[in-house]
């Protein structure tokens, strides 16, 4: 799977993206990420991405301009199965949507900045707009590497143990149960017996009524 | 405002914190965030952080000492308002909750990674667990940076252009109207006449009813 993410702000992507899983499944070959700068792409001489907006109002806006050359060099070279905008308008992001991505080849997500992209871009150029929450941030690179993140660790091989990611919380609709690890007792803070008594069908069944009580009353919503 | 962020992956943070608003607020002196690396705060020879779960299972479990040490030794130099978990369990990040969370003094954020936390970190350390969203991620590193940077550019004078923030997406329950920049046509895209029309009352009005349709058609939980 490739990924090309689009940015003004290419500096702020490359510490997560060469660290832990993004970096593990691009050396394993799973994953390609490549950072743009849209400003590579400008053809004006003071290389600007931005300008103000029409109609007078605070903020900066993205331009068309950069973002249409980057999408279109990259069309040219091969297919996107999507061109993904990070934006408070978009569909949530959800475990099952991150699922669906994982099994798609090449990808593009334009990170928005300032205080968004022309909407030009939106109606012509991007197939999927997705929000990650209900909340702003200051631009769209950390949307695009939570994205990046949800999807890649899903890829086959990118996680050392995909048992660990089959029993992730949301992929049956229900938070994991509890987890604990040595000692058993932390001065004064217990393990539950259960866990210790090697019982493996009784603590099957602990941890599935364990992760039943804690999404019925943290998360009632799951259930329905 | 002081943010401490506990990690077994420092590197992780290390460009998303020193770029845009976050490097910028820290400059300015309206934030100090700072990093610890768990790893620091171990007793045992081998520095681990992690150990296998009790009651086996895939994956790996954050042990309760590193947390334990290092969120001791941090209240033993101030008072902490939260001390915050990312977990895909806790109260789901909304904007009016990065309203409230702006206006602490000192937080601390504990990124999960692996497996997950030993429980009894979560009975015993943490105040309030926070999800970004129903997805699961590899750590809660990103989730840690987008919940500091949903916060921080809250505070006055983090972000340039308060009135900017202001007329963000979910600050009045609406998304955002679109906003257009120069050129007025690009390759027959045309910007809305009304943005060009001069006239800043209809303009305003114009906005309005497009923030309006927009939730309505996208978003219509916004407005119950």
């Amino acid at each position: 799977m490739r990924i090309d993410i689009l940015t003004v702000l290419p500096e702020m992507l490359e510490s997560p993206l060469s660290c832990s899983i993004l970096k593990r499944a691009q050396d394993k070959g799973l994953a390609e990420i490549v950072v743009h700068n849209l400003r590579d792409y400008t053809t004006d001489k003071h290389r600007k991405t931005d300008d103000y907006p029409f109609g007078g109002e605070a903020g900066m806006v993205m331009k068309v301009q950069p973002v249409d050359a980057c999408i279109s060099h990259l069309k040219s070279q091969r297919h996107y199965d999507e061109v993904i905008f990070t934006s408070p308008d978009g569909e949530t992001l959800t475990q099952p949507m991150a699922n669906s991505m994982s099994l798609l080849e090449n990808i593009i997500i334009l990170c928005g900045h300032y205080k968004g992209v022309d909407y030009r871009i939106r109606e012509h150029l991007i197939t999927k707009e997705i929000s990650i929450g209900d909340y702003v941030l200051t631009g769209g690179e950390l949307p695009a590497v939570v994205i990046a993140d949800s999807i890649v660790r899903l890829i086959p091989g990118a996680i050392g143990d995909e048992q660990s990611a089959l029993s992730d919380s949301f992929q049956d609709n229900l938070l994991a149960p509890p987890v604990y690890t040595r000692p058993a007792d932390y001065n004064g803070w217990k393990v539950p017996e259960i866990l210790l008594s090697g019982h493996e069908a009784r603590i099957a069944d602990w941890r599935h009524e364990q992760a039943l009580e804690r999404t019925r009353r943290l998360r009632p919503d799951l259930l329905d």
